[in-house]
């Protein structure tokens, strides 16, 4: 835009020391609730992505919404950068440290203050895991929709700002689709109420704009959820393939007959046979790919549902096709889609995870290719990921001992992720882009929206205190990393992306 | 927040004179795409909010992106204020002309560019009509989902504006729900590429924000919108009750009984009987309250659906239940509901429309309320209202050409939004804020969601050129207001808004 632009510096340094620092927060905070002995803080070093470490300057852990404001104005007063954590499961980096900064935990804030089955919705506090919320709702027939794979560990306040996923976002929707108010503090330590109880609220889509922005805007303190009736019957639909192309148009297929599965997967051969030697989840090991097809609802809706998947699965040239009969044989086979990272994880050391997503008619195509580049790259990449929505989880593995693996798994990864772009899909689906992607965020951008990124944290946040050198990368990184994204000519694309 | 606040003015001149704006936009623009004349000005003087009138400086009428651009840019170096207007159905003022600035039309850009079947989506240009979307869909079998009252003359730029709903919001969502991604222009004539085909996209959720953001922020040039399986088969229940309170229960109730229908419309006796001597929908003239409940889906579904919505409508005290037969009859009970407005604009010359919405526990609550009111301020008031989502629209009657009416029925109003505030809910469900209901703004939000509010603004439109005036209250106005909304104690909320 055209007013002068905000470039977040992204080494910011406090005004005041850390002892002065620990001085002010011990003023705020119970004893036990501040860290700062290197040995204390050494548990908050990294989150999910533990590639990434680093200690902070200290680590508060605020027990009430009253401490988290005044331990934040301490920060803005003393231009204390502050790095938000909630169950440290992110897989991006987005709750990694900022040395000169202050990493803030909620993960005292567990209380789930209200359920409320007539509105249909909770009222909890952000350190409250995921699974907790449809476990204390499950008395009323009532279950909490986006269900991460981490959704027995990960917090609600992480899956605000990720704005999470699961393998049932494709019926269900996003984080974003599933909340309905917060309260929410800014870095100055400002209370703001955003959202409300109808569907609609007046003034801009705030509630909107914090979910997903991965902590660079402010914090929240409460959020209210959306409850769902827990379907009657939920059945899953294993269907095998001879061919990973196949299996692609399947899913297309199902989604042009008008069906809108409660949860679609695709598991190429890699992926199965690392499972099976895992877990044993009853996976044909002849298959190149499987898809699992979830429908839920009532017995009339989930009978005629099943039989509709089934003849499509059929037509697209299924070789097998399994329908599982009551819910221990349902919950095997999601077991095996759940457990397919560590899974995966033992063929190799390491595995670069991707999480591209492509509009689903691409699929086979993207598939091909991918498959195509083991040759080129000389690696291995066993494909695990949310078919339906696109979300792809491509496992690049190596072993990152040898120097030069390392190094065409770094080359892979870019190449997927500019293939992504190409053909009209993004970085990334619902991990985030926290540190790990912050590159490619130059690819997927060009300057006018990566400007107006700023423009909005500037309005948040106009020192960049909050999880700086996250998320959204300065112009001054792109033209460094240099890379900016093709755009009907208008910028240029000089190099690949070096993922 | 903490940093200077933005207060933009209420009152913006250009630096250029109207002689200045005509010559330097006749440049960019075909000689009849640009109307000064004060005649030819006249259409353009209100849009659905026909209360409020004004003259604009000029009215620009581009027929392509590059023009739109083009002027604002010429509007921004000029401080032109600018006002976009779809077809003009708006309901709340957002398209009133403002008096020193230019107002610009999309109205020629009505083309829809692509539909892919596959993907699901339609790619269209602003100017095209919510209706025609389905109308050309319906070839592949699919159809948009939001449809307004005013579906077959306003425009899905408009939509996008408002964030519009409609009776089948409370299953498919709002506007914002069903859109994937639009190219948006700034006041600068900056082109912004925001969303994408996944069901997520990385950086802050740009596309939220700007949907229902009335025109403040840029203007969308093209929008790529979802498209869902037309149902195989639609059905509506009609049930009667004796009183307004146990319809509003029987409302809760269907959703307690974790039933999602498609629409769930409720009308009072005097909206039924209103509709009855205009059209003649078929409604029980006897009922104190009717409900229509919609169902749609398979066959098999539908059918399991009605059985178990006819079941929870008897157990709620229903006296008549009438099941639709068919697609003219399901029409036909629908065709009612539609004309509930003009009908009741028989009754007495004048109606405020309200449009509050209030979480669905306290629906049996309000409508009790509301109507005691009648008594209060010695008038009628007819309830006909989205009543699965809480979404009410009571029709205040009053004669405008007498002072007192007119006076008590603005008391009226204003009693009503503060209820719809005190029990939760919001201002407005569904027809914006516009110019309408910036004096409510300042009783639904305290001093820092409004600065919130300003300083996004400020990101987008330093010099608040983009409808002054309009959706956000400036605290300036809400201090002479004399309306703070009160919270905890923290503001206080000395006297009744004036509706």
């Amino acid at each position: 835009m055209g007013k002068p632009e905000h470039f977040p510096s992204e080494t910011i340094k406090p005004v005041i020391s850390k002892a002065e620092l620990v001085r002010r927060v011990s003023a705020v905070l119970p004893a036990e609730s501040l860290l700062y002995d290197e040995e204390e803080l050494k548990p908050y070093e990294c989150d999910g992505l533990s590639a990434y470490r680093k200690l902070p300057l200290a680590v508060a852990l605020p027990e009430t919404e009253d401490q988290i404001r005044a331990v934040l104005k301490i920060c803005h007063e003393g231009r204390v950068p502050v790095v938000f954590r909630g169950a440290g499961t992110g897989l991006s980096g987005g709750a990694l440290p900022y040395e000169h900064g202050l990493l803030l935990g909620l993960s005292k804030l567990k209380r789930i203050l209200e359920i409320d089955p007539v509105a249909r919705m909770a009222r909890v506090q952000p350190g409250v895991r995921n699974a907790a919320i449809s476990e204390a709702a499950a008395q009323y027939g009532l279950y909490y929709a986006p269900d991460p794979s981490s959704q027995i560990a990960c917090s609600i306040g992480g899956n605000v700002a990720e704005n999470s996923g699961g393998v049932h976002c494709l019926k269900y929707g996003l984080t974003v689709n599933n909340i309905m108010k917060v309260r929410f503090v800014t870095i100055d330590g400002e209370l703001l109420e955003i959202g409300g109880d109808g569907l609609d609220a007046p003034g801009y889509d705030l509630l909107a704009l914090i979910t997903g922005s991965e902590g660079l805007l402010g914090v929240v303190t409460e959020i209210t959820v959306k409850l769902l009736p827990s379907p009657v019957k939920a059945q899953v639909v294993l269907a095998a393939f001879d061919d990973v192309g196949k299996a692609g148009q399947a899913v297309a297929d199902i989604i042009a007959a008008r069906i809108i599965p409660a949860g679609l997967e695709m598991m190429d051969k890699k992926a199965t046979g690392a499972v099976e030697q895992f877990i044993g989840a009853g996976y044909p090991l002849d298959a190149e790919a499987i898809l699992l097809c979830e429908s839920d609802g009532s017995e009339e809706e989930v009978e005629s549902e099943i039989a509709r998947i089934t003849e499509v699965l059929k037509a697209a040239g299924a070789t097998q096709i399994r329908v599982s009969q009551n819910e221990a044989e349902r919950l095997k086979l999601w077991a095996g889609r759940k457990s397919a990272f560590p899974a995966v994880g033992r063929i190799l050391p390491d595995y670069f995870c991707l999480d591209g997503t492509i509009p689903r008619k691409q699929l086979a195509n993207v598939l091909k290719r991918i498959g195509e580049m083991q040759d080129t790259f000389n690696l291995q990449c066993a494909n695990v990921f949310h078919a339906g929505d696109g979300n792809l989880h491509p496992l690049v593995m190596f072993d990152a001992n040898d120097d030069d693996q390392l190094h065409r798994a770094e080359q892979y990864g870019a190449a997927i992720l500019e293939l992504c772009v190409e053909v009209g899909g993004t970085i990334t689906g619902e991990h985030g882009v926290g540190i790990e992607k912050i590159n490619q965020m130059c690819v997927q951008f060009r300057t006018p929206e990566l400007n107006t990124f700023h423009s909005i944290k500037h309005a948040f946040d106009e020192h960049g205190l909050l999880n700086p050198g996250k998320a959204v990368p300065t112009l001054q990184r792109c033209a460094e990393f240099g890379a900016m994204h093709v755009h009907r000519g208008e910028e240029k694309f000089p190099d690949l992306p070096r993922f």
